[in-house]
């Protein structure tokens, strides 16, 4: 917590806060923020896109288009769904993806972090069980954990999540065995993966046999660097509960998010949303909506793209060249997010200081994860820092790595600790 | 909800939903905004400010600002209390209102709407008790009630909140017997009273004494039409914890409010927000940031304030000319709303619809309870039509209620009813 600080306040409302609170987990990835501010610590932590490529005379044109088009809707209340353009334009977006549906099918949110807050809220009571990937994104477990569910882990391969272990699970749950699967099939956060087209299917069939909800969260999607576009889950299904996110395509700071779900759950979520906010920023969707009328949004998005495509493959080189053979990594084709996992006794939440000293941040593995497992992975970042930068960061990284590898591997040739290489594509 | 239209639809969900979903209320005044679209109804329902007199150009201004003066952090994710120069601002602009704080007691959220939601998580577990006024804003008990507390609502006079029935009321429940006090001091909503100097005082000592906080919700404390400044709650005690809000100041189109809260609270509040949206929106905050640089803005809230003081007087006039002598209302010196009581047995819900039908809305007064009482009564806004389409709304009004009152008068003549006229200042 950026505001804990060192100093040690007396709390006279101790014992006062809900059990919510108590539950709710903090996140290793925001204090980060912090220490990713120093010029000198190179970030390979946050997954910051890279705003500077966005022309600010583009955002200046939304603006004032959105003023003279009708500048006291924008500054006024709106309705709980959001803006009616705004929803067409998210439809045309999603039609593009393959998914059919129409503006009356969305909902607007602060950010897709707001659609998991909300969606959490609808469905969860504590105790429920919920389905996720391990890892899973940090913000979907902080999201989820203030309601209290207990959350089953599926692994990960590089084909995504293993739908034979999701099987398994669901059959020993039981029908209707857990509230929801929750699920981000394209440039996993954090690990990278691609959930393959038949694993797709697989898992749609899964949910439908046990009767269980799918949440599909898709901020990447349109990030991809190489290989083909894989339909999303709710192009196969239109009972999906799609997410998706103004941030990657655009930028984060308008805090704009939508979520496509069927009716009488779209239905909940308003509820929940007029509870949480009122609505949405109606300057916020007018101004994203004249951003994205017409194709300049487009071209951005190509530098954008191309921008990562290149220091995702000066991260690949730099890994290749410079982290010791023990160590494995995930190969993403789109995204932000390398996972990396070190030999299984490594911990990697002590090594943060350590690497924060060499001047390079990165997120311990244990973040991902609602039980402390992970502990021997971490997560590094190709988003934000340029091509030399990460080069040089993976250099510094690697020579903290090195050096702990090199105890580790002394405690194994005198036979203390088993030899264990990561190994499943780097996933743990 | 604007979604659930009249269509019968299958839900294949049913049973799945959280607790709180079936305890979450629905509002009126949100169904309302469709209502106050068609152009022939005059809308004294809703409270949204008059937008329209914020000039466009000093928006386009504050983004030309915001984005030549550092366009990468407005479009990038921020830290979760917001930004720091907007927090400085809000530092100032409550300085000027008395009270003494600096920007680090302030996280910013989206309309302090976002501020109940957050508080009401992090102390409600189902079944706690909170104080509010009775009547009370119909956006707090949606917040409040996703978290199920009993609501203990204590009635108000022309000198607000009762502290005499409050001091009962804590007596009764004994100390820490509530999780907080939630009152709205200044022009309340939807009351239109403002809470004495010495009942302030009061209530303090009452909050002390029983070791409660006190949460001060003012979104129209510079709204003020006549009569002098009563310092918040805040100024005469930092331990309150205060809700502002830029959606009167400046347009609620985008979304940003604040809380001012001691350390270990706002800690809270912090991990809570990061669950609900990672962060507000650094556009947002620096738009406004830039927006409240200068002077201008108090040009265009001393405009604000002559118009709406006209609009309340137009009111004011229409109500004593046309409104039936049983019936009674507050006489506000500032804000959006003025609350109307009937006699005892008259029920507003149902007049609503003949009320749409002769052209008018209000929002009856059942909505601002937690219980149903305040069926007898309703709220009438005066921002945000002019003074001419008020004075035609409450003519239309009076038809509608002097239709029913009729049907009254002739029942309580016949013995059939007792006799029953609004008082207490037009309180019920």
């Amino acid at each position: 917590m950026g505001t804990g600080g060192a100093r040690v306040v007396f709390d006279r409302w101790e014992g006062r806060y809900s059990s919510a609170m108590s539950a709710v987990r903090s996140s290793a990835v925001r204090d980060l923020f912090a220490a990713a501010d120093r010029p000198d610590v190179i970030s390979l932590s946050g997954g910051m896109p890279d705003v500077r490529r966005v022309p600010r005379e583009a955002v200046q044109r939304a603006v004032r288009d959105a003023m003279r088009h009708d500048g006291a809707a924008a500054l006024q209340y709106g309705s709980s769904e959001g803006s009616v353009a705004l929803r067409g334009t998210v439809a045309d977006l999603m039609a593009e993806s393959g998914a059919r549906l129409d503006e009356d099918d969305i909902v607007l949110t602060a950010g897709a972090q707001q659609a998991l807050d909300l969606l959490a809220r609808v469905f969860l009571d504590p105790g429920d069980v919920i389905i996720t990937e391990g890892p899973t994104y940090v913000g979907a477990l902080q999201a989820f954990s203030a309601y209290r569910p207990r959350v089953e882990c599926i692994p990960l391969d590089e084909h995504g999540m293993r739908t034979e272990v999701l099987e398994e699970t669901l059959r020993r749950l039981g029908p209707r065995g857990a509230k929801f699967i929750y699920t981000i099939p394209n440039f996993q956060n954090p690990a990278g993966v691609t959930l393959s087209a038949s694993r797709r299917r697989r898992l749609l069939e899964l949910a439908h046999e046990f009767d269980i909800p799918v949440i599909e969260d898709d901020p990447y999607g349109r990030l991809r660097y190489e290989g083909g576009h894989i339909l999303p889950l709710r192009a196969l299904d239109p009972d999906v509960i799609y997410l998706g996110t103004f941030s990657k395509v655009f930028a984060p700071g308008l805090r704009v998010g939508w979520l496509a779900a069927p009716r009488p759950i779209r239905s909940k979520v308003l509820l929940a949303k007029q509870a949480a906010d009122l609505c949405g920023s109606s300057f916020a969707h007018a101004v994203i909506e004249r951003y994205m009328t017409g194709t300049s949004w487009r071209r951005v998005l190509v530098d954008l793209q191309s921008a990562y495509r290149e220091r995702r493959d000066a991260m690949f080189a730099a890994l290749a060249e410079h982290f010791p053979g023990d160590v494995a990594w995930t190969r993403p084709e789109g995204g932000f997010f390398v996972w990396v996992t070190l030999p299984a006794h490594m911990d990697t939440k002590p090594l943060l200081a350590e690497a924060v000293e060499h001047g390079v941040t990165f997120v311990p593995g244990s973040d991902f994860f609602p039980d402390g497992r992970g502990s021997n992975c971490l997560r590094i970042a190709f988003c934000y820092e340029s091509p030399e930068k990460i080069a040089e960061g993976i250099t510094r990284l690697a020579e903290v790595l090195e050096d702990k590898l090199g105890l580790y591997r002394s405690f194994v040739a005198a036979g203390v600790m088993p030899a264990s290489a990561g190994s499943g594509g780097g996933l743990a």
